[in-house]
Order: structure tokens, then sequence, then C-alpha cells
């Protein structure tokens, strides 16, 4: 199993970054990051598994907020340090803020203005 | 302008990962990096302007491919930490090897499998 790990460029951290696109809709819904171990998981488990750099821990996305991202597949790309994931993504929201996607500020004239409802209270989804 | 520049969370090295998605078909072509110059400038000029880490200077995207990312909109993510483009691909090839997208190693039974053909040799988009 640990070929195509070894194939990965990873950061001076041991990290890549990955990219969860709704294998439906096309929608990025988020980018977060990957170490060995939840790479290997993610395709092992067939759910999405991140690194959380804050915490220093493996994030297992969806467990606490049941949002799990159930993997269909997983692209490299030309340079070796980036992956796409392809997921279907349970609850359809994949932000902490209750949102579909986490690229809701939209740049228009200079500011950032949100442009994507919250479709749950981030309070209901974490209690 | 500096305002929506300052709302970004930039790395210790000054910059932001930047995906690159086609707006027709949703497709993700790409993902590089911005600094505040290039994301500014971006915005500006109407098409993505990279930070090529590599270079250490500013990558006009398709200045010498031709293969220009028309900008459509920009998209912060909930963090502040990455920013989503929303592109028409010129030459409908983003990647330097000549494919339509740069994620083109499919994760195939523990290896990476090229699963997007060449639509151009290199050799003729660099010449």
């Amino acid at each position: 199993m640990a070929d195509f790990l070894d194939q990965i460029k990873w950061t001076s951290d041991g990290l890549i970054p990955a990219i969860a696109q709704d294998a439906k809709t096309g929608e990025v819904l988020m980018m977060a990051w990957m170490n060995r171990e939840s790479l290997q998981l993610s395709v092992e488990e067939g759910r999405a598994i991140y690194y959380s750099r804050s915490r220093q821990a493996l994030w297992r996305k969806g467990e606490s907020s049941g949002h799990v991202q159930v993997l269909k597949d997983v692209h490299l790309d030309c340079d070796n340090d980036v992956v796409l994931l392809s997921v279907d993504q349970l609850g359809e929201i994949a932000c902490h803020t209750g949102r579909r996607s986490c690229f809701y500020k939209k740049y228009i004239d200079g500011q950032w203005q949100d442009d994507a409802p919250v479709l749950k209270n981030p309070k209901e989804i974490y209690s």
C-alpha cells in the first residue's frame, strides 16, 4: 500500500492539500490537508479523513456533525502535490458554518460578500 | 483595494492556495499559489495570476502557452485561507502536460493511473 504514498511530494510537514468536490454537482466543497496516515485510511475506509493542523490529529470528517464525505475517487495532480477527492457529501453540508460549501464569500467590488445560505444552524449540527 | 487582502489568512510565506475550476463544466483544473500582489492583479486584470514558488515570481498563467484563465469570479472559504477561482480556460488545456486538468492520475487499487488524454503535445504548446 505504501507505493502510492511514496509517489506524493509531501510538504516539509508531511502534508498534502486535499480538495473535496461533490461527485454529483461538481461543486467544490472545501480544501483541507492530509498526511500519509489520513490518505491511506481514506482510501481504505472509503471516506475523507483529513489531518487537522490546529489539533495535530486525524480528522474524520463528519465524526461529530454526521456530515461524512463518502469517497468516490481520488486524483493526484501532475506535480504530485495536490489531491482531488470526489465525494458524496452526506447531509448536503460540508462547512462548519452550516453552508453547503466552505467557499461562500464572493469577491464583489473589493469586498468579500456572503453568497450562500446557512442550511442548518451550527448549534444544531454540533449539539 | 487592500481591505479584501487584509482579511485573508496568508501562510507564513505570504501565500494562499488557489483552486481553479472551469466555469462552464465545473471541472477542477489545478491548484497553485497566490501572494497579495498576484491576487490583487488577478481581480484587476480579470485573469488568473499565480505566484510561482519555484521561480519566486509572478506567474501569469498562459503567458507562454496562451492558455490564459479568464477570471469569472473568486470565492474565499470560511477560514479565509483558500480561494476558489471560477475561470474560462482558453485552449481548453490547463495542465503543462497538455491535458485538460492537472488532476489526471486516478487512484486505482493502490496505484496512480493516468485517466485523461494528452490533448496537445507540450512541445507544441511551449514552442
